[in-house]
């Protein structure tokens, strides 16, 4: 409601600004702002009939030229939506560029419609009609049109041979007939009828909307005028009319300007005036829909008052604009001449499906229903958005972080629990819970995955449960099933409300700290295999032959009787030790090579990806072999570093994925039985214990789910909060019973599945820039990793290739390229940049930067406190953590203004509105509240995709 | 001449196209280009007195705000050239932008002169006199004078406790003076007479050139007001009005416009209209000479003559447009009104010392002569422009560069002459030669070096003696010595005239072949570490006990005395081959890490100079500590890996330099002799390989030198080919008879040097570009470069840490580095892009990009055909393949039109301009000559510095 009301008041202002007439030069000044004469034709005539919407047009420029002693009409020009130049000499196409117009040929231009002739809706059906049934002045008629119905040449790609064959063509003709230069009578037409092959198989139609229609500029210099021919057409219908337009879209406007000798320059830059302006949304509508000249006239008025000037001194004409990112949407322009503007223009901005505020809610469950009903329409399109090459690489990106996910927790959790859960049950765990959770879940663009908290957990209830002599898997599976059952409590109670205290204070700590974790884990493996791998630094290459190392017997008098027959020289390093010999030499603690190798593919998987990724803005190969390449960078990098590993042959660390169907420890089962290990109130008091499980399960789930639901994501189909914890809490008793591991939402493995479904709109008219349009929601994405990752312990002889510094560098990359586009990461980047590089930030405009510095600072110490917490035991209670940075964000209200932290932050509940406005109100000064300007509105992002209820 | 023909020409054309008055609105179309009204009372008034400049205006706006119930005025935008905005909520500058006006808000400041108070040469000296004398309405007067004294606030740097106090001072103040709203007649006057300290202290006055005058600005709303009041006072007398502008200085125009309530926007937009009118450097001008109000009027008429007018549907007037790298200049603008125009303009054009073409040159020597008369008084400032900053780490690249080369061909040389000339003899050369040609040559910014052709011919020489039992070094002298006469007599008879059909197609490639030769030399080095260091690929970690490598002794029989005590397991490899042992084992050839470890430092130090040189357009840190860092990347890089390397301790091959001062081969001298080994006609022959040498020697050191002299390094001292090959003749007797070897100009080196000594303007407007300014041109660090290689050899116990492969990642650099920046190379890039992606080369607007294709590939071919030579024998005659790339440029004539060549390569001499023209002339169709536009002119570069006679 707000924002509706901001929009209108916006407009209202805009309508008052809205200027008089320029040319009135008057006498005393007068500020009148009332609406101008021109402004009232135009709402008159905008309103006529609203509802039909006018086609794009198409505008070509064509040029009189003298080739070859003959006249034709060349190309110059082609407006879509940015201007194109034929570069004379380069016989190209010039990049699209903004039109620069000079306002004096702007003021000729005008002169020319209030002067020249002006025939609307002319009923003609081929350019020779046109002409005989338009043209006014019957003594220049037959000359005009034989100049008019020169043959007209556009500037295609042609292959040479062709352009050669051409040029023949042109001085035969011009042997065929003499004299040309006067003989004017003759009314040969050089147009064919209908399009030729040329136009019709001119791949730019591609970039022309279906509906078009073509307006043409014809400007030129002839000799037998001696003051300007100017006449503007408007066809009653669109019509084809033969090789006058490079592509086959129906001409509806012409625009004729024949002179004398002399002033091309100043014809062409006319004809680029009007060019312009038939290309601009509100004029083009003016010009369909003009009763007169003076609705013409009115309609330059208009574009005049609305134009932006550039002061000659601060900006060089000859420099071409670059089409910018955005430009003002039409509807805006037009709105403002809109007569029931009133209650309108909110419609098309609300966006996104499931606002679900206003729909009714059961007390109980209600959340969870509404997250089914909402989520239930979807299912269709969330199997068959899933088809789409993008999909491949998205699977492939993400199938490999998972399986080095699985791999790492798998082994470590082996480690802590004495195998009870391995990396079998790791990858079992994984595939089951993340197809499930990809099936029913509210929001399947979240990667179910093993977290660190969860780790720490089982490894303090493992020995916790050994030194107690209680049964490890009978008291998890009551943990589990405890657990489960409260998260149900929480989400019949609704009880995810909180997140919406959740601001981009709370989520970008969270998620920049998963981030940091990533990226320390992936380093302090690079550097733990430099360990594992000691290189030998004093080695001198010279004194090759000291260098040895041998396995001795151990001492004769303790020896068995399986170790005597033993050649101990021939034994290798670990079957040595374990018969109890003993290493001697130089060489025995180092390993040549292995580390080295390993750095290079680590860090060059690293920079390649980066490297690849980039390459989506290089100018290198055309646009979509470089989105493949960009979208498949990660693949190739793996893919050339596994194949580099293969090809140098050393033993490096491989990827080693279970090959047999079979719990890792081998006195267990599939199934863990409930009772009988453990005394009674066991089953009880696991409620404890699950309790800080259900706390550590919610806020890792929920501050995952807001950071993918995240406002900027774009994301159509709504999330579903209550409906993922459901699903969360079922899979914590089914993992229980069969004893795999816990799984939750991954942060950094959701937010690269989410960037890897990104799309962007084709642009249309040359020039435009792609818009993010949203993200590919369905669910087929997830269920294939996950179903990959089941069929893995299969896939074992391809994966064995995979050398583990690869992987850790994939882990590289996905922690620093989650960390980029975090509004926090920019800030810190600000300390080091002298304010005058700093970027144009939305809310550096807005909000002082020692404040924005101080902010940037308390969440650096939150992160430093949360760090250092990690390190300890106390990473357990590490989610419950978040809630202290909520804590802390409730405190910096206290320290910041609520307009600044709107800014920098999110507003708080019952914070918002009505709070702000007394303060504004009170302060008086800060005329532009932030929520008033709408297109930077959109640069910031709220941080919910839907408010839970 | 011709470009001054064309420059007026384009003058007159400019003229022509000069509007007529915008608003006759008239009823026929008339395209009258005669000269405006305005224009002429413009040319009247800029005539008046020429020779007086204007000084520079340095624009204030001000607005009027209520602060705490308080008027006051507040700073809301400033122009030095571009407008810098206070950013209301951020509390700071915005960064410099092109000011975006609206052509509404000019037509209304138009109005507002028209009808507005009008006040030139007003005698004042405070602001109180201004207002009383200036202001026309009493009743209003006081009224007007209370607002217009209030307090001025500007946005200058606080520390916190500073801006607090200031608010504390503000409340108090305001309880002060009851009633402010309504009581006008107060003259209470906030304003101080003198500057305060703030605006001494303010850093921002670094930024206005020192003559500069101010302009302010006021403009607010105020309630005492129906009709707005404006005025326009020029001071008499530039004066300091107390605390008005933020920095202290003298303000000479005010502009006040007061309003009534509700029209804040619409003032705000003319006060913006008419401070960026203020700075415009034609407006400036008329407002400084202005006679009357009608002259005002007629400088806005001109400048909304010149503005560029940007379409409201393709721009977005929100987007704060970058100052462009380049705008048109004052001049050119002004230019149009200057009465003496013919036969000025092209003063400043010319530009560079040393235009030796229209001097007398007596027959013989002539080139040498002038050479000396040119160079001769720039020798002081040859000494003390050495003595900057950049220098050191100009000395520092080179040096290392030098010593490199120095090395790498001195172990080339003493292979190649079994030690006749070394890696001693090496250094000795390269630092006498080098520091002989920097003290006395005519471009001491060309770097002498070995190069591969000498390598080659020496090489064949050595065994061609050999083989005949000639004495080589006697051989080598005699050559030298009538190398040495051949040179002198090429320079007698002006020979280097040759360079003259040395074009762009001939450089570049040449320089090309050298960048390549460079880098695949820098990679074979790379790759033979990994010959000479091989990998253990089987290497099993678990089976370290099986490896190991022994010397055996030699078969017992054939035993030598000295032999028999040895140890032989205690010998090192080399020891052990040298008695005849043999090595047995399966370590033996392999060397752990070493190979490894020399890639990560080669490939480290390579992208580390890259990255850290890419800094300097970075963000991050004040733009000084971002040029200190790219100035020293290559040394950062090295001390950096040299650095990593100590850390790490193992035994990579290190840089090796000669610690006692003897020739390499023991049994030679310092001094050869010229008789007494060899036959009588051997001094005689010797002339005919001493025709190669000199031919070898002249097109290698020629070429390098165009490419130093080129254009766009702008120079300032300019060229002495002759002198240079004066020296370089001097140099080859004088190292032939010390036996040290022949140096020419290093291409690769030398653009180094070049690249190292650049200077780039300190922008002195904000958001002003830095230019290239030219060269740093002395003979200061040529001559420390080779003073520290002389010294090196004391240098050694330092040198010693520098690992080779770090100095192979500097050659990659330098070749790289060498290869961007030329043409060629961009157009080989242009075939990996689809045309629309491809950067807007001046080239490409004009020439098809089919002959720009076929161009490169032409070069492509040649550049083949030289490397296939160069592999080969026939590499000894490579600088005279040069002569065959000037011929296949001859050649190229009969392909490419002149038009296409002179923009995509130089016309060769005699082709030029006549031809042209006629050429021209002939098609008729090609409008836009490439000569005439000025702009694009200085963005081709022509390859001559001067001319050589």
């Amino acid at each position: 409601h707000y924002r509706e009301e901001s929009l209108q008041a916006q407009k209202r202002c805009k309508r008052q600004q809205r200027a008089k007439m320029l040319h009135n030069g008057g006498e005393q000044i007068q500020f009148d702002f009332t609406v101008s004469p021109a402004a009232e034709r135009l709402r008159y005539i905008l309103n006529e009939d609203d509802d039909m919407p006018t086609p794009t047009l198409f505008t070509e420029m064509d040029t009189l030229q003298r080739e070859g002693g003959e006249l034709e009409w060349k190309e110059s020009a082609r407006w879509v939506k940015f201007e194109e130049k034929v570069e004379e000499g380069g016989e190209r196409w010039s990049k699209p560029h903004v039109s620069t117009l000079s306002l004096h040929s702007l003021f000729e231009l005008r002169t020319c419609l209030q002067t020249g002739t002006v025939l609307l809706d002319l009923e003609g059906y081929s350019l020779p009609q046109i002409i005989e049934e338009g043209m006014i002045s019957p003594e220049l008629r037959d000359k005009i049109s034989f100049v008019l119905l020169r043959k007209h040449r556009h500037q295609t790609k042609k292959p040479i041979h062709r352009s050669l064959a051409d040029i023949g063509k042109s001085t035969s003709s011009s042997s065929e007939c003499p004299a040309i230069g006067n003989d004017y009578s003759r009314s040969m037409n050089d147009i064919a009828d209908s399009p030729s092959s040329d136009q019709l198989r001119n791949k730019f139609m591609k970039k022309i909307p279906r509906d078009a229609e073509a307006s043409n500029v014809l400007v030129g210099e002839v000799d037998f005028l001696s003051k300007p021919f100017v006449a503007f057409v408007r066809l009653a219908q669109a019509t084809t009319l033969g090789g006058l337009t490079e592509v086959p879209v129906p001409t509806r406007f012409l625009f004729i300007l024949l002179g004398p000798h002399g002033k091309a320059k100043s014809y062409n830059e006319i004809g680029r005036a009007i060019a312009t302006l038939m290309v601009d949304d509100l004029f083009s509508d003016v010009a369909y829909k003009a009763r007169d000249r003076e609705d013409l006239i009115a309609g330059i008025d208009e574009f005049l008052d609305e134009v932006i000037v550039l002061p000659p001194g601060e900006w060089d004409p000859k420099i071409r604009i670059e089409p910018p990112k955005k430009v003002p949407t039409a509807d805006k322009r037009k709105s403002v001449f809109s007569l029931n503007e009133l209650g309108q223009g909110n419609g098309a901005a609300g966006g996104g499906g499931g606002q679900s505020e206003d729909e009714e809610m059961p007390p109980f469950c209600g959340g969870l229903y509404l997250d089914i009903k909402r989520k239930l329409p979807w299912v269709p399109s969330d199997i068959y958005e899933g088809f789409h090459l993008q999909s491949i690489s998205a699977v492939l990106f993400i199938y490999l972080g998972c399986i080095t996910n699985a791999i790492t927790f798998g082994g470590l959790l082996g480690d802590a629990t004495d195998n009870y859960q391995g990396v079998m049950e790791s990858f079992l765990g994984t595939a089951l819970a993340g197809s499930v959770f990809c099936l029913f879940s509210g929001q399947p663009l979240i990667i179910l995955s093993s977290t660190g908290p969860i780790l720490i957990f089982e490894k303090l209830l493992f020995e916790f449960s050994k030194s107690n002599g209680i049964d490890y898997m009978e008291l998890r599976l009551w943990i589990g099933m405890h657990s489960c059952l409260q998260c149900f409590i929480l989400v019949a109670t609704d009880a995810s409300f909180i997140i919406k205290y959740m601001t981009r204070f709370t989520e970008e700590g969270f998620s920049s700290l998963i981030s940091f974790i990533f990226i320390s884990d992936a380093i302090k493996k690079m550097v733990g295999s430099f360990k594992y791998y000691p290189i030998n630094t004093d080695f001198k290459p010279d004194y090759v032959t000291t260098y040895k190392c041998e396995c001795l017997a151990p001492d004769l008098k303790s020896f068995d009787s399986n170790v005597t027959g033993l050649d101990w020289s021939q034994l290798s390093k670990k079957e040595c030790l374990k018969y109890g010999g003993s290493l001697v030499g130089n060489t025995c603690k180092f390993v040549p090579d292995l580390a080295l190798i390993s750095f290079i593919l680590f860090f060059g998987t690293y920079s390649m990806t980066v490297s690849l990724k980039k390459f989506k803005s290089s100018r290198y190969f055309p646009t979509k072999l470089r989105k493949l390449i960009s979208d498949f960078s990660i693949f190739m990098s793996i893919m050339t570093f596994v194949g580099l590993d293969m090809l140098l042959g050393l033993k490096t660390p491989k990827l080693i994925v279970p090959t047999e169907f079979k719990p890792t420890r081998p006195g267990r089962g599939w199934l863990v039985m409930p009772f009988g290990k453990n005394p009674w109130w066991v089953y009880v008091a696991s409620s404890v214990p699950a309790l800080l499980v259900t706390i550590l399960i919610f806020m890792d789930q929920q501050i995952s789910a807001v950071i993918v639901n995240r406002k900027e994501n774009k994301l159509k189909k709504g999330c579903g909060y209550h409906l993922d914890l459901f699903w969360v809490g079922v899979l914590m008793a089914v993992c229980s019973f069969l004893g795999l591991p816990w799984y939750v939402a991954a942060t950094v493995i959701s937010i690269a599945h989410i960037d890897s479904l990104k799309m962007e709109s084709e642009s249309s008219a040359p020039g435009e820039q792609p818009q993010f349009l949203g993200v590919r929601e369905q669910r087929m994405t997830g269920i294939l990793v996950f179903a990959l990752t089941g069929v893995s312990i299969f896939l074992a002889p391809v994966l064995k290739y995979i050398p583990m510094p690869v992987l850790y560098g994939v882990f590289l990359y996905m922690g620093v390229a989650s960390l980029s586009g975090i509004q926090f990461w920019d800030r810190i980047k600000l300390y080091m940049m002298p304010s005058k590089h700093q970027p144009d930030f939305p809310y550096l405009r807005h909000v002082p930067l020692r404040k924005v510095h101080l902010f940037t600072l308390v969440q650096i110490a939150c992160l430093a406190v949360l760090w250092t917490l990690k390190s300890t035991f106390l990473a357990i209670i590490f989610p419950v953590m978040i809630l202290g940075l909520m804590v802390v964000r409730k405190m910096l209200d206290m320290v910041f203004s609520q307009h600044d932290l709107a800014w920098i932050d999110d507003l708080l509940p019952g914070k918002d509105k009505k709070k702000k406005k007394d303060d504004d109100k009170k302060k008086g000064k800060e005329k532009k509240k932030p929520k008033l300007d709408d297109s930077e509105e959109e640069v910031r992002n709220s941080s919910f995709c839907c408010p839970p209820q």
